[in-house]
């Protein structure tokens, strides 16, 4: 059988020129940079020193920009909780959007128990936020807004420039969350007008374990550990070093391969696209058809659950994913799919298909034929389906 | 010229079948153990269940009282936040000792900061915690003890099974930083009384990047990140499957060769805590001289400043290291010396000679041969060796 593997938002096979990189800082060139007054040490903090330059490079930032933490998620955490406990005494308002992230939105929701006031923004229908409501969300309280540059669940990529502008005449702290984006579609920090931007190595095929916080450089910032001076005194710990490595390895070919992996992924997205609503009866579309990642597509198909259809493709050697790739917390219906207006009972049930750079035609071809013959299936175990069926031979 | 790397507190070759073990988990069985709906993600839940069990096993606890977390810095810093915001309203008082990483100090200070009280316990000349003094400073309102198995500067091991009685019987939750000693010397954390334990996976020539709190299944802990549900709702972020498996590759052999390693490196630190004082004049050692970490020396020498040692031995292709580890956040004086009473003006000058399995007797050889020559160069340069010699010639 075929194997596909379509869930690159969730994870990807870390590139091998990545790997090789990486594999003399385990064994051989082992030091710790903390240790720099010996040869293992300097040989560390070189690599780790050239590592940040790349990630900079990546996101046009200058590289005491770039704050290494482990995931997207602790950057996120770093983001809101370091910033808004940096500036409470100048106000204690935050900006977020309804589709953020766990990481955001949960963190929001703990700085609200401190006492921070948190605005959630509505989103369009598409899964986009309006600069307008930023503009009218903003009071002269609030220290911080936070707006991810595109959603891992629905694709969407948000106008990120426009509310750039708006924070910044406003003067307010503008942080975006690009674990989806970074590495994968141009993300440049002063051109977007952010004060701080997470990312993460593994969406852009590096390793996983490691990930990062741009803070521009006059931007206070309370760490959320407490420790060594490691990260200048912002992230305290041994440093990842491997994952370091392998992170600005990946960065640097991700920045030259960019547009040639974009230009081979939005043909093959978009015939998907084109494709899917021929083969498959009631199928809707999530977030907005041509402003999304280039390699993502998200529906959900009336009277077929998204668990069971992501299962049954798995039986047919195709990996998607239902929902948001991290777990839900609570286990409710996707806030994202709530938030564009998706009726609840279906909330569990979207399919979200991410394609990564070794994908080729003959896999979306495969999953263009597998994808109907799976929702037959699923259908015919749907009385929900059986009464529609009734339904339309009645009208 | 010989290379001789005496520097395993600081950092550690990542053993080659540890290596080996995480190769496929990067670029192969690349999944998030999250995405469980398919086969790439089962896979990886599988591999890191499996570790999970593994590293839950070197410290003889259960595998969900194991917290996977990307430093020890971070798990100290999980367990006396999370511990003490999750028992607050039973008290707000914190016993730790004066000695404690900085990833414990610094953290007990932030929450001093948010009104809680905390008792730094002195320890004795040779930089031991007395388990009465323990006894003494626990009051109704103590919530929390910290007490680190043994201290990565001066080598000395603490009595935690004496603690471990004293926070049992009066109830009284106890954690013990043991990131220099799991994977080296015995844990157990039933044996040992402790509640929470930290570890990580470096020391035990596990792969930097990844390490664990060990929570006892009955603790209560407020996370310090939010976002996803992994790791029980106690850790958010995707994990870093190769690093988990490579940790629990680490701990499986730790576990079957630590007897061999322990009864390798003794000899050859018994060797040096011998030799060195009959080869170099001034030399005082630090900690105590048996009840300390096996491949373990520690010491300081009068007129001889320890940033230059450690950078003359480099000279000779010897590294070892001048203080912590870590890199001091205000660098001051260090304060473990400062503690066991090592006075302020060579408080700066200490070596940690730390031996790893892979050393043996000829390093130590030239090393017994090289310290007395860099030490000589190193007074030469010092005026103060110079009037030492004037005023042992007038008497």
């Amino acid at each position: 059988m075929r194997s596909v593997y379509l869930d690159h938002m969730s994870a990807t096979a870390t590139d091998q020129k990545v790997v090789e990189e990486m594999l003399p800082f385990f064994s051989e060139n082992f030091g710790s940079p903390s240790s720099h007054l010996h040869g293992y040490g300097l040989k560390a903090k070189k690599a780790v020193d050239e590592s940040r330059s790349k990630i900079a490079d990546l996101i046009q930032a200058k590289s005491d920009e770039i704050i290494f933490t482990s995931t997207g998620s602790e950057a996120n955490n770093l983001a809101l909780r370091g910033i808004a406990h940096a500036n409470k005494a100048k106000g204690k308002h935050i900006v977020i959007s309804e589709i953020e992230h766990f990481s955001v939105l949960y963190t929001a929701r703990e700085l609200e128990k401190e006492g921070f006031r948190v605005t959630y923004l509505k989103v369009d229908k598409e899964g986009v936020v309006n600069p307008d409501d930023v503009a009218q969300a903003i009071t002269d309280d609030t220290i911080l807004v936070s707006i991810m540059h595109a959603n891992n669940e629905i694709g969407v990529i948000q106008p990120i420039e426009e509310i750039g502008r708006i924070t910044k005449n406003r003067e307010v702290i503008f942080h975006s969350d690009a674990v989806a984006t970074a590495g994968i579609i141009p993300v440049n920090v002063s051109q977007f007008g952010v004060d701080a931007l997470s990312l993460a190595s593994q969406p852009f095929y590096g390793p996983k374990g490691i990930a990062a916080l741009y803070l521009r450089e006059d931007i206070d910032i309370v760490p959320i550990m407490s420790g060594g001076a490691q990260e200048g005194g912002r992230r305290p710990g041994t440093d990842n070093v491997p994952g370091i490595v392998g992170m600005g390895k990946a960065a640097e070919i991700a920045k030259s391969e960019m547009d040639s992996r974009i230009n081979h992924l939005i043909p093959l997205r978009d015939r998907i696209i084109e494709e899917l609503p021929k083969r498959v009866k009631y199928l809707h579309f999530t977030g907005h058809l041509t402003n999304r990642l280039p390699g993502h597509v998200s529906f959900w198909i009336s009277f077929a659950e998204g668990e069971t259809l992501v299962l049954l493709l798995n039986y047919n050697g195709i990996s998607t994913a239902s929902g948001s790739a991290c777990s839900s917390p609570d286990l409710q219906a996707s806030h994202v799919l709530t938030a564009i207006g998706v009726p609840p009972d279906v909330c569990h049930g979207s399919i979200t298909v991410s394609l990564g750079k070794d994908n080729n035609e003959e896999d979306v071809d495969y999953f263009l034929e597998t994808l109907p013959k799976v929702v037959d299936r699923c259908w015919q175990m749907s009385p929900l389906y059986e009464d529609e069926l009734k339904r339309e031979q009645q009208t």
